[in-house]
């Protein structure tokens, strides 16, 4: 496909292009602060840089009228009224965390929530001493998809990248189920992933874990 | 409940009648080589004994028409048949392997085997050094339930009761879902719930992940 | 060897009298609240029950002259003054915890604490329901160790007998040392070796870690 | 301290530039196919290119008379003659893992290997999908430093950069020491810290684990 994005000079964003490249797409469309390649028609523009960016985000792709992936963080409530007027005319794919593991792990706990009910469970998660909220955000998440309250611990070492262990144990037995992201690239597939799927779909607002619930 | 066991001077005999002790049940049919208790008519009747007590067991089904739980290993084709007959007036559950928590694993990798098409994926299985067959059966389970061919790491060492990894990885994560053992005491409890449910139902040949699967 | 046992009957000295005799032991002299068999002289003594059987215990050390091996929690200072009284007779061994392996790690982590000063490093401990405590007596002891605070997290869930790790990380990389108790096992292994040992030494006494440093 | 790297355009080299100058450190001497940035004498050099750079890397040693540490692989007899030449004058520190991990551990193992005689033990490293030797270069350098053979077993998956787990267990407990690389930047650190050491020594030849055994 021939792609855009948006915030392509940062860490993200170099890393979307490299993987979309590796996996045969072609940057037709490349924006910084200011549009500084834009040799073609893109067939989705992906954006994961800052909510100030949105704005012209959009903007490209109304001219273009294609979808957007968007995996900005800390957006405001009128974002997302943007956001969803313009998921009227094209699909839009927002999500706060694009692992694949991610929200596969959260799938899996939310389907099996029941068959877990009689089972004790903590959360062990760690992640590098710079990170400041304690317990992660992806902690909440999983706890959310367990659909029960979780005792959370918060590890903070070194500089692993996020690891998350969601223990379970009877009398008589142990079952983890745990993911580790080896790097940002885990995004990045996310990203991509997303991005495939989107042009397969019609108008509409939806998470990464539509896009994985179809495939 | 009123439960009897056959087999219960062995070690999972021994184990099965305390852990239903615990849950408030009542032993009223203790058989080993012959009949040493009888002072009630039980609701069902749980053998995790040896292939030879198999007719015994049936007989005592038979005498007070209730349904039985077979966790008895090595059965020939013939004792199948006669357990085949048998399910067409009581039901039956029969299991290599009342783990609950095996079982949960081969059910999440089943429904899950297609989310995990695109990653690569190894087993780890650490067992006792005296264990003699590698892979593991519960190894090839899984690997059954993951409907793809596995590579499978067998360990044998000290004394660990048993330890499955099924260990998924892409570029940028990874997956490990695990199970240990922490002693038999997870197949007596096992038993119980098949105990439990197969009050519930009427004839038929039932394994543990029926059990499991309607929960 | 030819050994005794006081507690015989309890949870720990079954595991004692069976251990022993896996490795070609015999037992000549066992006592539970009385003397119940005194079938020759034996060479060491080994108590891991009450701290109300020290005296017995004490006596019978005294009429047979030979060390003891004591793994009896809880004891008073008073009880400290009469052992290390008979210490200088015989040879004692005392220790509240007796698994090789988690004196082994606290051994490891002593002589390279230093080596470990640069690295980030948090503690989990993983216990069965029951357990009250929070953190374990052995997180405290692998703390002590280690020569620094160390942050622990304290997991209750399941039937878990008790698994310990020690995670350490910097920018680049982690290290991990973790333990498992299988079973009680562990620590009447760790009497058997105290008991072996015992019989090399003069009279003092020793600790769990004395035994483990000379080996 | 003022450095000096050869190969500073290569992915080693980049991460050796940055992580020393995040430690106050100052390049002075950045060399690639040739001598690129030149602005004041460097106390030590760097080295983690290609064995055809070390004729180079060595005469701009000479130049200055300063320290070498190298982490180059693929070193011919004749490099080491050379190096060993050199390292008359000044010390060197050379070796083909500059993991400060790695390198802990196998000087636990080396350390402890009497103490874990009678554990049985096995070895499981895990690696990403490109990696095509089995066992790991890594994997023997354990076993070596345990002086006993070990069973190893090798997981090649996903894009992990580096696991290892030396798995210890006897009858009662287990004992796992493992070891994982976050990133190439465990190898950065080792670098910095080889070369800081390097400094306050004599001339010589020495390997990383002489870095860090006199810590």
């Amino acid at each position: 496909m021939n792609f855009g994005v948006v915030g392509y000079k940062g860490r993200m964003g170099t890393l979307i292009v490299q993987t979309f490249k590796e996996h045969k797409h072609n940057p037709v469309l490349l924006v910084d602060k200011e549009v500084l390649l834009e040799k073609d028609r893109p067939e989705v523009i992906v954006d994961f840089s800052q909510p100030e960016a949105l704005e012209l985000t959009l903007s490209l792709c109304e001219k273009y009228n294609v979808p957007l992936v968007l995996g900005t963080t800390a957006l405001a409530k009128n974002h997302f009224k943007t956001l969803k007027d313009f998921s009227k005319k094209q699909p839009v794919v927002q999500s706060y965390n694009f692992s694949i593991g991610i929200n596969l792990i959260a799938k899996i706990l939310a389907e099996f929530s029941k068959n877990f009910e009689e089972w004790d469970v903590e959360l062990v998660e760690i992640h590098h001493s710079q990170k400041k909220d304690k317990p992660s955000g992806t902690a909440i998440l999983l706890e959310k998809a367990l659909k029960r309250e979780i005792q959370k611990h918060s590890l903070r070492i070194g500089g692993i990248p996020g690891e998350h262990l969601v223990i379970f144990a009877n009398e008589g037995e142990t079952i983890t189920i745990s993911h580790r992201a080896i790097s940002r690239k885990a995004f990045a597939l996310g990203a991509l992933k997303a991005a495939e799927w989107v042009l397969t779909r019609k108008s509409g607002f939806y998470t990464f874990s539509d896009v994985l619930k179809e495939e």
